[in-house]
């Protein structure tokens, strides 16, 4: 049973504000949760699910039996941020901003300008994830990491890549010497062009691409080459991100 | 202004059953609507926008501004799909389903089993527009193509890339001898593997991945490879479709 109060709580967590009032966030889904249970780097605040899984053989620690309150279907419905909720959500403490680490002297990460959309960036925390390009860099207009649906898109990324919200003249001021890669129209050919050891690469905004004053910080562009016959304009920001992230890992 | 059966008219379009009962859809936003504006395959039914575009030397056809309805924001956003709407909308005669076209001897088609979530079959049709593979094969279970969240993340693939509905023992029976080419988690590295000359590409539902009686269909099983050090299950399906696409089109 939710309470007026846990409800107005919930629901206001689907907001960026009140996340950063609170410093709490919500993991929706059974999957990601059970993830969210076997790691020790995110604290659970609260858990509110359809049922309490206490059967002998396959009982919660205690200290997680004691953070479960049950709620019905459409309890959950009222405060869930997914279209059709998986059966139990956490609320967890965001853990305080760890200091910038310094980059080690390989890698690629991604530098993400402006991007807005949550479901691109939960796609490429797990692009992240699934090439260790860790940790994800943000200008500070990037859509919030802890938005519902980036934590749902990213499937779980975010108990492993962390994201840090950065101006890009920063960042290079941080790490002197760092290549800057960036996917434009008249660049090299992705598939043929090695990267610096030590590259960011930039992902524009899905409207308007990488702005002007980043672009001027590229020190490498690329391009994915378009067949002739092919005619689309861009491809979705996720989707180049994977590419870039494809074939500089098969290099 | 919009009438209450307009408004009526308008929501249902957003549903399936309704696109199909009246064999329309909607397309949303200036960008868009201009391309439609451009092409003669898809025939507008009406348009309902802000403003009226009749300045003397920028006008729409007279065509086009029979068709259009003046709307306010307010009006637009009670009907949009869209959490931002975007000055305009177009309701669109779904065109009949030309016949399964004779496959080209050479080259790579989308094949995607069970794929459910809009954003990815626009962002996939965008790959297939950029990279010139066209059509793309849904099966039967998939997304609907003219759902509005598609039109919306195809940023206008819908116009050139058309959308086959069919089992792949169906499509392999009008094909015969194409390869049907599948990611799995312990195939070919993606990046070092040549793929026959006429192929499937099959893409997974998001959740449960390629289906067992398609996966008994796959004649090459590909991987696209995981460093060591990357964690994440899987890849969101249109990042790997893309992944695919891009490193198939540079052998």
């Amino acid at each position: 049973m939710l309470s007026h109060n846990q409800t107005k709580f919930l629901t206001a967590l689907q907001v960026k504000k009140y996340r950063q009032k609170y410093r709490k966030f919500i993991v929706e889904g059974e999957k990601m949760v059970e993830e969210l249970l076997l790691q020790k780097h995110f604290a659970i605040d609260a858990l509110y699910g359809l049922e309490r899984r206490d059967a002998e053989n396959d009982a919660w620690p205690g200290e997680v039996l004691e953070k479960f309150n049950p709620v019905s279907a459409a309890e959950l419905k009222k405060v869930s941020a997914m279209s059709t909720p998986n059966r139990i959500l956490a609320v967890v403490d965001m853990p305080e901003q760890p200091p910038l680490p310094t980059l080690p002297q390989r890698g690629h990460w991604f530098y993400l300008d402006g991007l807005q959309d949550p479901g691109n960036l939960g796609a490429i925390l797990r692009i992240a994830d699934w090439f260790d390009m860790r940790p994800v860099f943000c200008s500070p207009d990037c859509v919030d990491a802890y938005n519902p649906k980036v934590i749902q898109a990213g499937m779980g990324a975010f108990l492993r890549v962390p994201v840090f919200e950065i101006a890009l003249p920063d960042l290079l001021a941080h790490a002197p010497g760092l290549a800057v890669c960036g996917a434009v129209l008249d660049g090299d050919n992705v598939f043929k062009t090695a990267l610096p050891e030590r590259s960011l690469i930039v992902i524009g905004n899905e409207g308007r691409g990488i702005r002007a004053e980043q672009a001027a910080l590229l020190t490498r562009r690329v391009s994915i080459p378009r067949p002739t016959g092919g005619n689309a304009e861009s491809l979705n920001a996720a989707v180049a991100a994977g590419i870039l992230a494809g074939a500089f890992s098969a290099e």
